[in-house]
């Protein structure tokens, strides 16, 4: 047992059935510590015969101390979206190569985790957003986003065009394949292929990024967390807003799209031993060796 | 008359009211210098009393020894496709501001082609793109591309995969939003948005610009003109490929695009004052004032 | 008279004769108002017979409510630096071209400051950076810099190699001609010629810059201000530290340079009517205006 | 012995001890197939006894059929420079990682040089460039780049403005860190990570990348073979001009740089499996393994 955590939920990638195995495993060391074990209902539609309570991710959201998501950082995202009102700590643990949420690994998951709940993990606290569409002023969807909140062409055949603005200053008009509006989580993602500048996760900050803009010396802006971004779309056939790459909606010409900080945050509990520039390091190739002829 | 030409076509903006008034003011300037005027068809349709024979752009093709666009840099790029095959040379006339393709103004018109038609002109060849799609060795698209042949994802949740080869060799696999494959004229459209280079419009190059890699060491690369360039798409929901922005085509998991130099090139007649960097200068703004606070 | 201030200071662009026209007006029209007006020594040691109080920098910034800099962003930037720790607020007007941080113009700063000095201003506080350079654990340079520090290659025939820490932690190491570690006024200066974002100017930021990166994945960083970030140089034959362009160092193979927050902010005056991003609109040309054949 | 080659020269990284080894591993290779070795002259310089003829470089271009480099990258752009005027070809052999230019490793040398010197080789002609600096109008430098020739500000202290001209016509004013113009060859070098494009080693190409450009919007631009590039240093303190980072000279205020492509190639010889496209995977890390949380 522990003095943080009691009931621990586990939550697998859903329909993978390679997180099964880890998965009981981490449930047995889990019971052997004496610790409550519950599963996520999606996760354990998929095992035949089940030891462990199972529940919605809104009552693991009310009663776990702690989740631990076994997945890619694509199920994190989801996962952390839906928990995040809800204050409970979560844990990633990565089957393949390490993510930038999930940040344990299968092979030495039961090392890591049983040190983490002997209390040595440090907290991290990180941003959401929230985008609202306003159409004739009515909100016709509403979405949360852990690593971004995009607005892009889709199938259109020629570039959009919107005016972005910022606590009602109008900023600039953008003809560009879309714009990104980040997180610090997000900058390590979509906005980084984009041109974006990395955020370190413990900044509360929103980025602007567009993707292809016409005017060449467009750039991405950096803004406080408590910027209200407000995107009018103008002249498009087919455009997008999507969160997290999760949920999309269908903007018309006259759509007003808001994106503001959600007042709830994730938190992450990491090993003591967690790096985000290591994990830069490694994701990004920045080895170090010499790579051209100069 | 002139030494140079007998047969002048003049084509319009396709369904543009303003395009009229200066394209009828430009025939009775070429009558009262006794060329041979003809329309095209889809021009005429919009004017009510014709005084000139109306012509299919195929059969200006075949007759015209000189063909004058009214409109801007997309009308261009559409009639120049549709006459590269018949070698008919092309002026293009801008109404608005200056384009890459359309480089005499309305204002200027009477002028500038009264001098070109006595001889006072330059030449360009400018290649075009030809692009096949097969699937199970079967074409099952075909298009010319004057700016660019483009493989993008369409409204799909997450970034496209594919092989990129030339000359049958692999060259890389590419996780991004997409890849421009563009000629110099296309160069300066959407490709340099995407972060490619300018090519000067006298070369015979091929560039290929990712759009948003994955990878972050991924960068454009120019290629001879002679390339065969091949494009294999995997894990796709909704991969189209586009040429000019003009024709697209939805692509499946297992399709093989194929982008080559089209046999025939386009023949872009310019006043002898014209200058591709004064072009870049204005268009780009490079106007060597100081921008910032350095 | 004002509520607000009461001694003001002027202070021109050193060397420069066109400033003294208007920095006389300025001053005939403070005199009316029953201000106090003092001049800046170096300013003062270029007009002839001179009807006010000279004072150096060190004792404008002890005794004046207000200094309005003539100049450029260069001289704003210096004279920032100098009265930073005595707080008094700064008022920027530019003769030619606006600049990020000279505000006002010249043609219009009589109407402009003179509303301002009736309280109709908003303040602004912005960070500076504060360098140093340890060789053997001595500090043998130390500098302040409003803008940025830059560690750059001089005339050496190759690259430069470093390692960079924040916090004590190994974060990369890194070869390129240099690197930028820029406050978010810098962000709009070297540092954004070099790749990196625009940080709105009301944050408290530190971003890293590389310059010219080896390694293709090197991406521009933005970390809280609280970091201290630690530069070791390897490799070298003669790098050079610079702080805003304006003081710098030669540095040595095992030099270890710390850059840190300053203490003290600069306080900088605007009228309300002041827009950083019709500044960004204006200075980087994000007109709107479609620039390309697209 | 050979159809192809009699006579081989071998050249070793200068001042370097590990080269000594393979170089002799080598010569005893070649002995034992009947071939003529002789050696350079500086790096027999660094070997006791000698059992080789001894040349210097001008002698081996004179007589050799063959030049075989072992070094890195930058040996070899010495070398080629050097005896392209002599269209001796070379091959490279590189101790440690890959080269772009040095493509054989110490470890399968004898195996891959045995085949090429039965002839299963490819030969490929790479452009040199040839830069002049007209002071007045007379030459008072002139320097060979195999890779690039690079105008950049030294150690002074603010960017360095120049106007820039192609075949006599003004094309742009640039104020940046400095200017690079490079050849295929260099375009993987310096040029890629200031963001210029890969450009085919074989293709006849000059690409102008600018350095950390002052106005946003300026973009690397690629030229005919043909061009003639002149460069006009203004307001600069201390500017150097360098040639593939080897040979430099300090530039006046108004110096004319003229860029021209060399007169020679040089001829380098790859065992036929080898591929560029490789290379650039290898080198740049285009694994195609996903890198980010999207």
């Amino acid at each position: 047992m522990s003095a943080f955590f009691k009931k621990i939920a586990l939550i697998g990638k859903h329909k993978n059935p390679d997180i099964l195995a880890p998965l009981l495993s981490l449930a047995n060391y889990l019971i052997s510590r004496d610790f409550e074990v519950v599963l996520d209902q999606l996760t354990a539609a998929h095992i035949g015969k089940i030891d462990y309570p199972v529940l919605t991710l809104e009552e693991i959201g009310a009663q776990a101390d702690l989740a631990v998501v076994l997945g890619g950082d694509g199920t994190m995202l989801n996962i952390a979206r839906i928990l995040a009102p809800f204050n409970v700590p979560l844990v990633g643990v990565n089957q393949g190569r390490l993510g930038f949420l999930t940040d344990l690994t299968v092979d030495t998951m039961i090392e890591t985790l049983g040190a983490m709940l002997d209390g040595q993990f440090v907290t991290e606290q990180r941003m959401l957003l929230s985008a609202e569409v306003l159409r004739n002023e009515i909100c016709v969807f509403r979405a949360l986003a852990f690593n971004d909140v995009v607005v892009h062409r889709g199938i259109s055949s020629g570039m959009i065009e919107f005016e972005v603005g910022i606590n009602n200053e109008y900023v600039y008009s953008l003809r560009s394949d879309g714009l990104i509006v980040a997180t610090p989580t997000g900058s390590t993602a979509y906005a980084l292929s984009a041109g974006g500048p990395i955020l370190h996760p413990g900044l509360d900050l929103i980025e602007l990024v567009p993707v292809c803009p016409h005017t060449l010396s467009n750039r991405p802006i950096v803004v406080a967390p408590d910027a209200s971004i407000e995107i009018k779309v103008r002249y498009t056939t087919e455009t997008k807003i999507y969160a997290d790459s999760h949920s999309w909606f269908d903007l018309g010409e006259h759509d007003k799209i808001v994106v503001r900080r959600f007042s709830e945050t994730v938190k992450l509990l990491h090993s003591v031993d967690h790096s985000f520039y290591r994990m830069l390091r490694e994701k990004l190739g920045w080895s170090g060796i010499p790579q051209k002829n100069h």
